[in-house]
């Protein structure tokens, strides 16, 4: 189930600017693992890499991905730009930058122009988490089982919020 | 195929704060005419009608929707709090606030806790016709002609840009 | 006095949207103690137990509260959404976010529609604090046992207030 | 039941800045007069009238108010002062300012030092309104009657909004 | 000496993401032509027209440009995408958005991260002007006729400025 | 008492980088005449007429000017780099710039380094108001005269305040 | 020399809304002592100690003081509530907050409305000194002694400045 | 090709407004000598050292230099005062400032009036790094072994993105 075994059939393909990237994009990887949700973690920099960048978002659909989970900061570029280049629906994970918090990497996903759309997560490791389970949600429309492991997901989250708060 | 004759079976519902937001929905509404996607725009208060909520949010999916799309402005809780409740994928759309510009509103959608996502668009327009084609992109993982209607309006989107500038 | 003693009578509850929030909202807790006000703290997550939400807001008046303090951050329905559901006064507490330091938890609390009000106090620590002096404002209306406490309370704080720094 | 009528029975002061604040400000006295609730409208500038804010401030409970209602624009001073000099419950609406939308207005008043606390509305009309509801759903705590036309006035609210969107 | 005349070799290309932020970019043009520096202004959008993006950045140097000037306005990816793929400096012009008046825009291009350089201009016509004068003077160093122009363009805009202010 | 008849002897400087900036800096032109406080106003752009502003500022002390000040819009350098040439109390207004609304003036007036400061007064008219009012009680220190006048003027401001608010 | 000896005469009070703001605020003090200027520090809490707001800000006159310094933090209401009741200079610190950095400091002391000016500071310790060294230039007007110690304190950090800059 | 030996040749002028700028602007310097570009590094305050701005800026040109950056934090002043003072083109490093994270420093830099612009990079060590790549990419034009340089060194850069990432 694991990425690695299966990358070819795999149907989320994660990508990110850089490696530093990863402390945040790793969050994705780990809740799809969790669903039993295959799929592909690569590095593809907008600016530093874009010829990577035009391979991958023009060859997405042919390579069998399905959604494309794609995070970046500061000036973020690669969600909007995969976007561009792909019929896939994207989301997007503005990864939190030094200066600016993420909020430079938030409105460089989020904003758009009509025509291309990117579906934008929260800022940082959430951003990520739900990244996964927007795209887990996406498949599981035409995958009963991965839905039955998405309600259950959920439901056990929904178990584990305790009544009452604990001292720390 | 218009949202009226087959609302039964439409796969995408929009809903909406209020009857101001659908100046800005609107737009949702004519881009998936524009493909050929059956809809159902409905007005659907967090904070106003909280019953309606729940019920069109646990509803969604036995009512045959497979994709969510949700405006709202300001405090804009209702995308977030349908996400909470439905399994299928909620697309947002942050609504252009009077005071703030609609800064308010995409904070407010997009900051979602992971767990719960909301796949966030621009704020105004430009996101309600994104919030469409997104979701069009997820339908057309498993329906041919979408694909091949989403893939001619986005060629059509291409040819439509001039070589160069003309004096407004 | 305390909360869990007398919980059935508490004319206060303090809730909030997830365990970490409990860090910042425990200040209400000790404050509303302070003052001598019994209250209930209960974790209520818009997005992760909607069902408990509902519970909670539509029988807050029926299980004897008189206010409600709710505190949550990043996209915070929390307080919206009780405030949604009940007639009671709700106080909201803008729980400091890990990205935006709380801006994010403050718009979505404070922005809301008009029809549904919450008053909002400050972010973090300051605005759990108030939140507790709030209500107990409010409960000093028609207490005057509370009502002196409260004055003594404030005094106590004026007295506190040294005439001139000192080297820390 | 209008304010000029019985001012001195009044339990609800609304108090503004400036003259130019009561475009903002009469919609919460208009709010009020839909409910029914006696208030009294006056202009307590914390800047250019400091001694006729002390005396509103630590007379108004003496005056018979219960709750004050303090709006202001910019750097807005008037909620917080009022509440550091009257122990009654103070709801503060951020008019909107010029040149920063009443972000300005909104941080001076809700940012509050632990202590004194404001309870804040939303910028602009907004905020007006549901400084009123606010007001009123303190006062209903003790006003049955009142009560019982807060829960009208919000099911009239909930009936109001229509099930779709009309062409505008 | 105009752009029509001399495409081939003019030095400085402008491109932009769309026809509306012609009324912008114009002003690029206009400045650039008292200065009497060929150029050439196309639309390119990134987003649309990523094909027209690539090969356009990848063809610049060889097509005579020396130098780029791009605007884009929003989640503007068209000055960091040009950057990516040429050697050439590339200068940013943020035009101004309608919802967040090109904070937006100035973020998105900006912020580009350390490898991929956009010297980045005022939000709107400013920073259209000076993007111009930005690329004539990079061009000056070379040109010594043009060096001229430009300290004779700066001398007359020191001497425009009159001493006293006068009634508007 | 103008400022035409007398500028030799003026104490106070306004100046500011544009005429565009006179809209606003004619309020502190017309605050000053009202309390009687000769004064001069000149035009000084410190990137247009870099030259006239070294020359002003450095010899402002020397010109019998005893306060400047220094208004301008965007990048607004003009009342820093004032400062920074005379020992002379420097008060800065933040020009409403078009696409910032003015925050980008006053975070680059006020956010001056330790060794070289700027009184920063409010975006806009108000500001303008008030460098006039604030440069007449430093004036007022050793004026009796116009110290009387400005508590006049004060105090008449204080009678101006109606106390109760009237349809507009 | 130091304020403690002869603070009756001192001509500068240094004013602040908590003990905590002293980390900041002695940085005026000591820039006044390095100046050889006599002042006064004190704790003034605008919300906890009104009275003494009042009773200090109305007073400062006749205490001797010709300048205020006013240091606070979040909803800063102090040097407006001074500046509102003294016709002396008031010199605003926005001390850095703890969630906002000092941006609801800095709001919340500059934008004053026309009428009753605070000279406002950069946010933090650059502020505190800057508060000082203008105060300071207030002062030089009528004292020429003063004046040649602040021309010499401005000389000597002009001579500190190295050429170029080392390895720290 | 180091600064020390050849400075009187240097092409590139780094100037930046304290030595506290040098944490972030020595990564200029280090990128320049990655490029085998010569450079003078230079601390030149505009706001403590107008004369030593005054100074360089005039007579940039005539020292041989080509190209100018300049880093300053806060009210950013250096780089739009240089380049109102010399017809080089300036490229602006916006340093991290401490209580707004550059926020401050950038819409300082940037938000240049029309007539005299700066070429601003990105807030902190990404921005350093890009003023030296954007300097040497003009340099290159005229610099055909320096253009060979550059090529390669973004080559190394692409070449040196790893396809996956890995733990860190």
């Amino acid at each position: 189930m694991v990425a690695e075994d299966r990358a070819e059939a795999a149907p989320v393909a994660i990508v990110m600017g850089s490696q530093s990237d990863w402390a945040t994009m790793s969050h994705a990887s780990e809740t799809l693992k969790a669903l039993g949700v295959a799929h592909d973690a690569r590095i593809v920099s907008a600016h530093r890499t874009p010829d990577r960048l035009v391979a991958f978002a023009k060859g997405a659909r042919d390579e069998g991905f399905r959604v494309v989970i794609a995070g970046a900061g500061g000036a973020a570029h690669l969600p909007g730009m995969v976007a561009a280049m792909t019929p896939l629906p994207v989301f997007g994970v503005p990864v939190q930058s030094h200066t600016l918090s993420g909020l430079d990497s938030l409105l460089s996903i989020v904003q758009m122009p009509a025509g291309v759309p990117v579906g934008t997560l929260a800022i940082g490791r959430a951003g990520a988490v739900n990244a996964a389970l927007l795209a887990a949600s996406v498949l599981a429309l035409t995958d009963a089982g991965l839905a039955e492991r998405l309600d259950a997901w959920r439901a056990a989250q929904t178990d584990g919020v305790a009544d009452r708060p604990t001292e720390s």
